[in-house]
């Protein structure tokens, strides 16, 4: 990619699971099957939908991707914590700690989550050749440069590196839309 | 304000209509009555709201906003746009010709509007001695850049000077969220 471009991908809300979470939802043994397989190597798309609750309200068929993972982590803009009255901290995955509370209810049952409700940060995958390429190491803040008549230089994006990843920005629907994105887009990056 | 810094104003969704149109919703007679004052002199928040419809749904309840103009606008972030299906463009306001039709449903009647749906442009209200101590010009298009774990420097921003306004930079939710952004908040002109 030439002048540092990533392609930029939005994230709707979405849910990744354990697996002992996935069957409290949808039942015992029950397993997530690929619907569309994702740009991240092995990550897909599933069609096993649950609602998500909080105090203030509930969003149905809330996505769950694939595979499982060993925590439980429910991903949503401000838009969607605002519907359901979550206080969702803005958070790189995995790091869950303190995260908001909230129910997800499946075909078979509910489960109250005592944490794992975030507002994913903005960040970028890349692999160590695009990394190296852009100038930036892993766990790097750059900023990201987009076009258009909503055109907007998004800053502290984390930058994450591994040859396990495919090279791609994520940011959610509110960053899409502020930005007056859709599709496929790119942006420059900026170290 | 140091550091030609300036107020950000959050506006979620709203109406402002014409005498025609609110009385064919409301009511022959019917006048807009002042809730609250908001930044801009003059113009005010009211309790009279009414729903909008587009081809893929309704979004109960929208603020009217007065006192009453000569064209009927309503302006929807893009995940409004989305939920009521309207391929609304960005615009600013006034600049209505070709925008998006949507049907408004009060409780005395209903509207078609064949266009008057927008996506409002980011913009900055200045008085005269603002602009000039912010070193921009009516129409002139600068950046603003916000602070914290979303910061963002907003591009495309569009300067208006009157004597009439009050200085405030107004941006719809999705550019609040995607900024992570709440109540009120100041960023820096960048001309």
């Amino acid at each position: 990619m030439s002048e540092n471009r990533i392609i930029i991908e939005g994230s709707g809300r979405h849910i990744h699971v354990s697996q002992d979470v996935l069957e409290a939802l949808f039942g015992k043994g029950y397993e997530l099957e690929v619907k569309k397989y994702l740009s991240q190597p092995g990550e897909f798309a599933t069609n096993s939908r649950v609602d998500v609750t909080g105090p203030r309200g509930t969003i149905k068929g809330v996505t769950i991707l694939g595979p499982c993972r060993p925590a439980t982590q429910v991903e949503l803009s401000y838009t969607d914590a605002r519907i359901v009255g979550l206080a969702c901290p803005l958070r790189e995955s995995g790091n869950l700690a303190g995260s908001a509370a909230c129910t997800l209810t499946g075909p078979v049952g509910s489960v109250d989550l005592p944490e794992g409700a975030i507002i994913a940060k903005r960040h970028i995958h890349l692999i160590p050749e695009d990394a190296e390429k852009f100038g930036v190491v892993d766990k790097q803040i750059v900023k990201v440069k987009t076009e258009g008549d909503r055109a907007i230089i998004f800053d502290e994006v984390v930058c994450r590196v591994s040859p396990k990843y495919a090279s791609y920005m994520h940011i959610d629907y509110d960053e899409m839309n502020a930005a007056g994105l859709s599709g496929e887009t790119t942006g420059q990056v900026i170290a």
